[in-house]
């Protein structure tokens, strides 16, 4: 791997912290690892993003990136090798249009169906599987989003391989349903046994205590 | 101009199709506009973009791409005369950064601002001032954000300069009051004069009756 002068802050199992990590792994880059408190924000987390207060944060020869999208791109517009983006444009563009509907849509909808009681839940567990037609749709006659490599919305959607199992043990549910997504839960079987991604995904006893603890803490009664 | 078989489905005033007008302008690119009437969706608008039907959708040899800021970096990939973005990474990543934060943060305490009602548009008009302060800091010793030249993140923050004044004559505030934020008042004339954008603003006086028309449909009555 190519040593760097490259910190990340980060936290175990951030979604968006995860993606950061992958795609260095892909470029072969790497980096210090700072682990962030969430509850109990560092003054460095603080100095580093100011404006949203979040991880993950890149530190760059001493340049501080935030939102991990935008990381993404910057790791792929500085270390040209292993591209987890394509070089055509209308290609480029359609990975980070459907980046963008996970990060605003699925997200979105998957933490509501987590916080949510009720009507309100079922309404958002219905909003994840109209969320997730449309990536499997994406990915007919693909093993990864990319292709047949992980690339850029494969990163993107990474969380997911552990996060909708966990979450679906929690409220009982079967969101990502083999018979109704085949495609998708293929996918997650794909990423998540891939080299780059196998070692480092959250354990599971892990993860699921920390969300147990999280649907506590966020839960959000009926409205009605 | 150069003519290239090029459309965009788009509405005059609405802010996500003007910045993809002013990239197109600097580019040099000619294309065919196609109006959408907003409220009755065009079926070739829920063909090209079915998964969020909004415009602008940019339709470039048949290929269809919508999200203003997805078609924004399209257009600087596909014809990379006059750039409208840094080629140094950190510098693009900085002015995606910016574009994001306006379009995330920004644009909804303006219109927060102009819907809600009492004390919540008290609160929504400060988160307004909040958000303007970082622009603010953003154009210290600079004529644009972009430096001399009107870039990325000048386009994705120049609906504000026909938008803010006309809601602050509904609302009867001075949100980018000048003695408070004397570099963004003066980036608001720079951006308003500048050859590429002085004869696309929306006209005022059709603006203003649109947004009282918006603001009387949409309005939400405070909470408590």
């Amino acid at each position: 791997m190519a040593k760097e002068n490259l910190k990340v802050l980060g936290f175990w199992c951030s979604p968006f912290y995860l993606r950061v990590l992958w795609a260095l792994k892909i470029k072969g880059i790497e980096f210090e690892f700072i682990e962030e408190d969430i509850p109990n924000k560092s003054p460095l987390l603080l100095e580093l993003n100011p404006v949203h207060k979040k991880v993950p944060v890149l530190v760059h020869n001493g340049k501080p990136i935030a939102e991990s999208v935008i990381i993404l791109q910057y790791i792929e517009d500085t270390w040209k090798n292993n591209p987890i983006l394509p070089s055509d444009p209308h290609q480029k563009a359609m990975a980070h249009f459907w980046a963008k509907f996970a990060d605003e849509k699925l997200v979105n909808s998957i933490f509501a169906s987590f916080i949510r009681q009720g009507k309100e839940k079922e309404e958002a567990v219905a909003a994840v599987g109209e969320h997730l037609k449309f990536f499997e749709e994406e990915l007919k006659s693909k093993k990864f989003f990319s292709g047949d490599d992980i690339g850029f919305l494969d990163l993107c959607l990474g969380w997911t391989v552990s996060f909708i199992s966990v979450l679906d043990e929690i409220n009982g549910l079967k969101m990502a349903d083999e018979e109704r997504f085949p495609l998708f839960s293929a996918w997650i079987e794909n990423f998540s046994n891939s080299p780059i991604v196998k070692d480092t995904l959250p354990p599971r006893d892990r993860l699921l205590s920390k969300l147990r603890y999280m649907e506590e803490a966020f839960r959000i009664p009926p409205t009605a």
